[in-house]
């Protein structure tokens, strides 16, 4: 066997060992009773570390610096993969990976119960710890790879992805956001309000699945590969041939788990699509999370709730869950209507960026050490405050409200907003290359939109950067104006 | 860290790993999708080979040599259940692990068609090479722990079992059970025939299931630590602090799915029981198959299916289904009928140990090869019509019925007819030391009982040897008197 043929070897057994660690953690978070809990944590610990052994063994290191891949691109860029995989790996020392683990651990913990009091005091110290952490790890991650520390965040979870790609993108948002999220609210306000339908509560959580199921069906969910079930929290996670989404159950208002479910179906449809010959090896992988956000969000926001959706899915819900008003236009406002709040999750499409923005300016300059952890209250409300014209009350729907902090998930929210703004640039290359995607999609026929997904995304896998295969997919490259264009011509056009 | 320090890291890593297992084990037949299948058991066999990786690592047989336990009890059992672990994984060659898996593997897909055109030609080919791969399998570990390769097969399911403890044992059942059989049905054809209550169909499968829960916390099942599902073949499994047993329902009938769900639990709460001390260490593991089967066979034959419990458990059913002719003499009649069949697994306690006896003495000869496998279909015939006067009329429902062999599970079926002398002689032990046992289980307290198995069995784990804990546990070594006692009080005494 060649050097490359051994590591080929080696990146199957770490992504078997990452597949046990997908279902033992949907396992957790779908079945596990609750006194499993602490046993589960050692099991889950046990498989990463055997991972990180296998990846940091002084072979694989002497391996990847002979291995030639040969001509083939892909075995090329599955071998820089796995030197850039490597290279991560072995950056911060096991003790740091501990400690953080141990600290992000504690820090959830006290976080639960310092949002539930809105107490960000009780919450400081630990949160300072996982700072302090975390910038260490960036450090010396961002030493190996010639980054900057908060270049090192992003890249762990979008690899490619640098500050200087986003602060142009976030700053132009920033800029156009606020009158925009003002014309939009003064549009909706002079029209008459929306009635209280579609249809009539209860939705039998029954019938909710059973429709939710012939909505992923219909958009190209295989379900011999995948399954639904609830959670506490909505993820798309499971392992290779085994993708499986959750969901929760609002028998008041069905709208929720049925667009949470197309959400996670888009991100489903990644996996699912991510080509064959490459199950495995890194390069056979999703890209990185901007583009798996851009999947679900393509899917939620630029299908789902438009117009031609509404009136595809009226009939069918009316169907589903019986009642009246099941008219499509009636659909169609529910699913677009704009309400600037403090809940990041909450959010509609118009108002979701400027949550991000706020969140990507205070976490860089926390990294960089030029907003201290105490001031960051005071700092995000007046983000809050010029983004989005609200006042908050409380840090528990002010900067407590999210986990990714405490968790050590410091360069992660950008990806969301990225994901929105790829989701649109990708809408408009899709209905550029097929004229008749509005027709179909009324039809409910999604083959021609997923195929070009397929093509444009999924089986380009981690092949390129975002960047690239954002670039080859839409002609140019990642920017913010498919999306204002977007908002405009759905909230302010007619 | 001591050598023994550092080989009880080792094994805590090992358990984790067989924890995953465990659980993704469980997902594959309760939850995954078909479509998963090849690649779960990719997923499965790396696991697998990361834990014999670890196992017979050259440090590991070093750090086995030099560890010592000291003058605690446990450690030393401890010590020694890892240098039994060890011996056994280095004695075969990976090769040969690897060509009985596959072998193993077709020959059980070739086995599910053979069966369903009940064509024993069609088998005997790829059950040649598993009993050849299983049999140099068996000579090898033989070698390695000084035992027949026969010993060697038992050994591995059972650690300490050897044939000559179970020849004599079987030579007895084998002599007294045929006549014992036909007074057994000659006083049940004497009573007027059992009506066709207890209850009336359907019994609709969430009342059942609420039921079983019912039943298995009234026993002590620990519902915050495990599960209770449904899947094709019931079985428990899981992982520490997280027990899974699942069972089958029919609406037509009731009793299956609640006997399956009592003999399950009796293996969870052998599972629930052992000592937290020891999670983790191979000394904190169950004793072994018959152990394991003594205590799911003590949980359904001994206490389940006795007068005491059916006037428990009869008005429960009641108020659980509704209907009519609850009586628990009905009830109890319905879970002590005997009827010889050609099915094993259907098999009442009576007839039971005749279907192992049979397959013990075949599996054992065909191992010392003094039975030729084209031979078995005749032999096995001849058997069966010895034992239980049934003539077979076809190998689907003779030789060709259970899965073990084309698994390559050969030394395994006696486990099972220990396990329920086993359990009538820890019941008799059990009885003699709880004078009050039989009205406890009149009114459904089963704390007692419970609480003198954890003693006597579940705490031990493998601190000692499966004989010693039966032993010590009722007095004297295991054999048949306990449970032809039984037999003859329950169906020939009134």
């Amino acid at each position: 066997m060649t050097a490359y043929e051994t590591l080929e070897r080696l990146f199957a057994r770490l992504s078997a060992l990452g597949d046990a660690q997908g279902v033992l953690s949907w396992d957790r978070d779908v079945m596990m009773p609750d006194g499993a809990a602490e046993r589960r944590g050692a099991t889950m610990a046990t498989l990463e570390g055997l991972r990180h052994e296998l990846l940091t063994a002084p072979e694989t290191q002497e391996l990847l610096e002979r291995a030639d891949p040969g001509d083939d691109p892909w075995r090329a860029a599955n071998l820089a993969e796995m030197r850039r995989l490597h290279t991560r790996a072995v950056a911060v020392p096991g003790d740091l990976v501990e400690a953080l683990s141990k600290a992000s651990s504690r820090c959830e913990m006290i976080w639960r119960g310092a949002r539930a009091n809105s107490d960000f005091a009780a919450l400081l110290p630990d949160l300072q710890v996982v700072l302090d952490l975390t910038r260490e790890g960036a450090v010396a991650t961002g030493e190996a790879l010639s980054l900057s520390p908060y270049d090192a965040l992003l890249d762990a979870f979008d690899p490619g992805m640098r500050r200087d790609v986003i602060a142009p993108i976030f700053d132009k948002l920033g800029r156009e956001l606020p009158s925009l999220l003002q014309a939009v609210l003064d549009r909706q306000s002079a029209r008459s309000n929306a009635e209280a339908g579609p249809g009539r509560a209860p939705f039998p959580v029954a019938a909710q699945e059973a429709f939710g199921r012939t909505m992923m069906e219909a958009v190209g969910f295989d379900m011999t590969r995948g399954r639904l079930d609830v959670s506490t929290h909505p993820f798309c996670g499971g392992a290779t041939d085994d993708v499986r989404i959750t969901t929760r159950y609002d028998e008041a208002n069905f709208l929720p788990a049925f667009l949470g479910v197309v959400h996670e179906t888009g991100h489903a449809l990644y996996e699912q699509g991510l080509p064959r010959a490459w199950t495995g090896q890194p390069v056979g992988t999703a890209r990185g999370m901007t583009m798996h956000e851009s999947q679900s969000l393509f899917l939620e926001m630029q299908i789902a709730r438009s117009p031609a959706f509404a009136s595809f899915a009226a009939p069918a819900m009316e169907r589903a869950f019986g009642g009246e008003g099941w008219s499509s236009d009636a659909l169609y406002r529910r699913m677009t209507n704009v309400e600037p709040g403090f809940i990041r999750v909450d959010a509609d499409e118009v108002t979701y960026p400027a949550h991000i923005i706020a969140r990507y300016e205070l976490e860089s300059a926390m990294v960089d050490g030029t907003l201290a952890l105490r001031d960051l209250p005071e700092a995000f409300n007046a983000r809050i405050k010029a983004l989005l014209g609200l006042t908050v009350p409380d840090d528990r729907r002010g900067c407590l409200q999210d986990i990714h902090w405490p968790l050590g998930l410091w360069g992660y929210f950008p990806c969301y907003a990225l994901g929105a703004l790829t989701a649109a640039q990708l809408k408009e290359a899709a209905t550029a290359a097929l004229p008749d995607l509005d027709s179909s999609i009324r039809r409910g026929e999604f083959g021609d939109v997923v195929g070009w997904l397929r093509k444009a995304v999924h089986e380009r896998a981690s092949s390129a950067s975002t960047m690239e295969i954002i670039a080859d997919a839409t002609g140019r490259p990642l920017g913010a104006g498919a999306y204002l264009r977007h908002i405009r011509e759905r909230y302010l056009a007619d």
